[in-house]
């Protein structure tokens, strides 16, 4: 049984299948944006599922009509307001503090060991954006919005979508134009440039997309694929050369009793059981 | 006002909108080749319009018939002509010298902190291809003719071509066949490989669409574009962890009047206006 | 004339035209399996072919009805049952040693300094992607059938699949839900994602196509084909102005006798003849 | 007032002067010899002092007889005794993850924003080594007694020492000899090769040579002396240019208040009193 | 003869030998401190010898009783002054401008192609350690007196000390002891270290010294002499397999007259002479 | 019994104690010159003994008065003397075909699994610091005289000197003095710098120093041992985080039977006896 997930109330978290873990941000009024909560909660969330061994693949998605509208804007003009006082240089290491303690949550996903599956409806803005970058595989269902909105709000996006676009999709000009002008795009522009594998009729659709992908990944060997993520991006920030070192160190010690375990079973021609990881 | 931009002869360079540059290869006669004063000029009106602070978007293009037929080959063929007696080190040392400088101008685009939309059409041979990798954002009309054409020169392209691509577009497979054939592909190719985001018409279209594209580029704060630009093109040469660590200094003083202007704006329902930069 | 390859007897190995090299697995009844002897002499086909002035372009493919699928299990199962009572961390180093060998093998044709064409049919699971993979231009009939098959046999791929991919196609996500669902794909997939860049009716169509490119390859400069392919095999692993500075320095000296015969040749309206390389 | 450390048990933590902070290991029975519950107090200790604005600098020291004996070689024994059963791949994996985890703890010098000065006396053995290398500024006293001593247990140093001695004494030839004999060597060797700066009678002296110099330290601004280790950290990992543009973005913002300050009292001849940091 | 050097009022230039240039700062009633006019000659000045023929090695001095005392602190003081009125993020990107461009001129002599040997004595401060840093062989006089001043005025080196020194001498403690303290040290410390590799007696010893190097180095093939410093420099930066690929494209080239005319040389027991570089 | 090594006559070579082989150039006549013979056979000579069980320390000399003098001359003079007709292209790319399979020789020692301790004695010219440079731990003798003498050939060092020597002794200074110059130095300073870390009377001496290393060495795990030079040099080439991860891979695995051993045999009090690798 997975481990307790009740505290994080800005999110809703339920099990869906066996080994699968579906997590969608819990503030619909909002349109799912995001404060300082939501997202220290988002961070915990994927730290707690990378180490608990009952599951095996996490499905991220939103409820309501939109799968997150960005950052509450709310909270970034609130920020800093009693440091008026405060000596220059200080009051802006203090503002960087708060954007790498926010990048560190964002960035859990893209570290937790067990892959993640977004599915994007509706309006998916900005933040959004950062999250699903840092996400295994996206999905998205034909009335998502998307947009790097950040520009909108006089800034460059600092979350992810610029330092992982360029490893994620492969359209250089393509990221390029969405920065520079925050135009929203939708489901087939984001299919054609890589971003999403998958396009579905609406939201129902996707999470059913996704959680059948979910539970195949689920039966397959956690080894083999927590070693895959673990190896792939690796990859994206190393060498080839690098890379082959790294597999091989890896395997060395990861190629066991999984392996066994389904050639056994291929020759019983029976569904392979792996051992909780 | 824009700075001055007369004394640059091969280029016809103009300001269509507000913010807006247009600069134009202007030797329609030789179809655009370069030769050695074309590409001083190539790259010493970028390095002058990176600090130009009226200017906020490129637009670059071809007059005539071609956008850039490549090397002016007489230029090669003449080099070295009077150091025959030279010794084959010094000679060699100067000629990569010659190729370092060469360099140096064809990297202004990337360089220069301004997005460039670059509009090809008919003839876009070699060095064509060497100038637009460096371009942000690039759109073809349905007459353009795309080759690495240096094969067929007896050479490995060395002004960008074969360094960026395979970070600018994603299938490098097709970027070996390109470099090894030296084939002539058209834009519906390039659009479906993601080299251009955007086949139009005729030139006369891509014209409108890039300066559409410029106006709103241009109407968006400066300080978000031109830090997206710095911060996209860090990405590409640096891991995920250099690159979120290299936004949060950039955004340390970054996030300021412009994010002030842009909320203010939003809840007056008006047009933000940013100040230069 | 070629060198001598008739000790490899595992491949069929003929030259179909002037500089071509056709190698193509030839295990058949194990629908090219690879075992222990098949990648050695993988691995020294393309040692030897990197070196052979007479071969200009190589065309990759596989015997019978499948390309390739992949490792011989066989092979793995026996692999260590000797060393029971070795102590582990020595089981263990020499478990690597084997890991790494074979890496160095299948990465030949990366190394090789002639481009290599893979036409893909049929079974091409596993080991295959591992093997095209580090190839230079991949084409795949209709009837392919893709996999990276490694997850089924519970472990990472650690023949270069992992490593490379994210490299020559980039849809990250795709490659992700790839390797965790071992899924089996088709040849209009693999063109959508840029895994391949043809796709043709049937393996004797995609000799056909491989043939000609590999004909058309070869009547360019080898100069400027083999320095393309190194310095493409650079860019991917080394930042922009890394890679500017090594074609520098390459072209330095490597621009030489080709170029005049390219320019003079092009005076004369005749093909220009290279000589060996 | 700094925070509260009471709650570290295996340490001895005092406050002999305004900004500095005493961290003595205190297992002397032991010959501070390290377990799970030290090293994570060790973590620890540095992560809440790195965010302590009322510390400046911090001395590191050994209660007793010996600064550090290495690890608790039964904490190793124990390790994964109840873990029989567990398939190999799990098993082994659990393992990175315990040796993962303990570097955790052990990098957290390096990560602590503020500067650290070890004071080494005594048995200084294998783990102190792993320590020290990842601190700022060393001081051996005549007594002092060094060893990197894994190889004596059968395994390479894995905490540190050997990832970090080569970036941070000059003499390659000298660390490796260290690695392969265990040899103990003592203070004058330790100087020669640059491993500490200061050699001093015993401890007591070490103690106020340290106390001295972090008096010294802490009297500098913390914006200068903080900036100045994370600058040179970043540079040991990274290139000159990537390395000049962290420190152009970093005192983008940094050089403010205290420089006024600096420049005021030095005009006005008084001791400069910065904020805290 | 070299060229014309007489623009540089800042600076005193002579050629005390053939192939030798000796510049010295001569602004000796500041202490020779740098203002914005001092530090963009210096850098023109390595600019333009690095491609004088004539020049085959610099020595850099100081006039007067000092070598460098650093920045001229009320140019600091004075920028910005106009600014107060500006954006935020304007007046800090416009200040990056600022450090940016002051750090273009400081790196020159490390890009400078001619090898370059610092004289200091007497007040060594701040700024001419940076300068030094990346200058290639250091003597010292017994006078002098060095000190990471910057500390002091409240900010992190940002000229390239704390980014080059790491690289150039490697004593990592004491590096951080020297930059958080901002304590002078002499020439016998500066000796021990690695920082210089020379002390002598006073200014005009070391003058003596190093023209008697630089007439030395000046004898010897400036194909081997500046290929040194170029693949020195190199190597700094980049892995050795990188290192060994990057020498061997230059030697490809650059192995030609110089080493006839060396062997040659050899073989008649008489001086070589080696053409202009 | 360690392999058969009796096929290398360019060497002597001898087991002079358990686990340790003896190197030494026998080429007293030519003072231990290298040509294209002995430089092969010193390549393939490191490559079978870093997989030889029965070899678990080298020690490497020269027979005779030298060392060794560097580079045989007459080998450079012949070579490419029958290409005269060849077009210049494929001329330099022979050329740098030479160079580079000469470095894969000698850099073998780096690679080689088992530690390699030189004694240097008498002359020690040129290639010999590119040999020594690539081998773990460096004796002299107070005889000896070591330059890189390659500017007196009128060429930059290309066999690893300039690439090794940065990462290896790390005064920069020092290393560029010596290259511009080909100053010949001495035992002293060589200690002073870091070259060598031992000095002692004669070759003798040096040799019997060498031998009790080795020895020494071959009484600890090679497990720790070689673990350990791998992973020394994994770090002077990658950052702190990388080297961290890679060792804790390589522990995964490598933490075994050897640690049980060492411990078991520290509690019985007798030596602990390693199994081969």
């Amino acid at each position: 049984m997975p481990l307790d997930y009740s505290a994080y109330d800005q999110f809703k978290i339920s099990f869906p299948a066996e080994w699968v873990a579906l997590v969608e941000t819990n503030r619909p009024k909002s349109l799912n944006s995001y404060n300082l909560k939501t997202w220290e909660q988002f961070g915990q969330i994927f730290i707690q599922m990378s180490d608990d061994s009952d599951i095996r693949c996490i499905v991220f998605g939103g409820e309501g009509r939109a799968f997150c509208s960005g950052l509450d804007i709310k909270e970034m003009g609130s920020f800093g307001a009693d440091d008026d006082d405060m000596e220059a240089a200080r009051k802006a290491i203090k503002f960087r503090r708060f954007i790498t303690d926010f990048q560190d949550n964002i960035k859990q996903p893209h570290l937790c060991r067990k892959p993640i599956i977004a599915v994007c409806h509706g309006i998916s803005f900005g933040l959004a954006l950062d999250m699903i970058s840092g996400m295994d595989i996206r999905i998205a269902s034909k009335d998502v919005k998307f947009s790097i909105k950040e520009a909108d709000i006089g800034l460059a996006a600092d979350m992810g979508t610029l330092q992982r676009l360029p490893k994620v999709v492969n359209n250089l000009g393509w990221i390029k134009e969405l920065a520079y002008t925050a135009r929203i795009f939708g489901a087939e522009e984001a299919f054609t440039q890589g971003l999403v594998t998958h396009v579905v009729e609406d939201k129902a659709a996707g999470m059913k997309k996704a959680l059948e992908m979910a539970v195949l990944i689920s039966e397959k060997s956690p080894v083999a694929v927590q070693g895959s993520k673990e190896t792939i991006n690796y990859a994206i920030d190393h060498t080839i050369e690098d890379g082959l070192a790294q597999i091989a160190n890896f395997n060395t010690y990861a190629v066991a009793g999984d392996t066994i375990e389904a050639a056994m079973s291929m020759a019983m021609k029976k569904k392979p059981t792996y051992e909780k990881l």
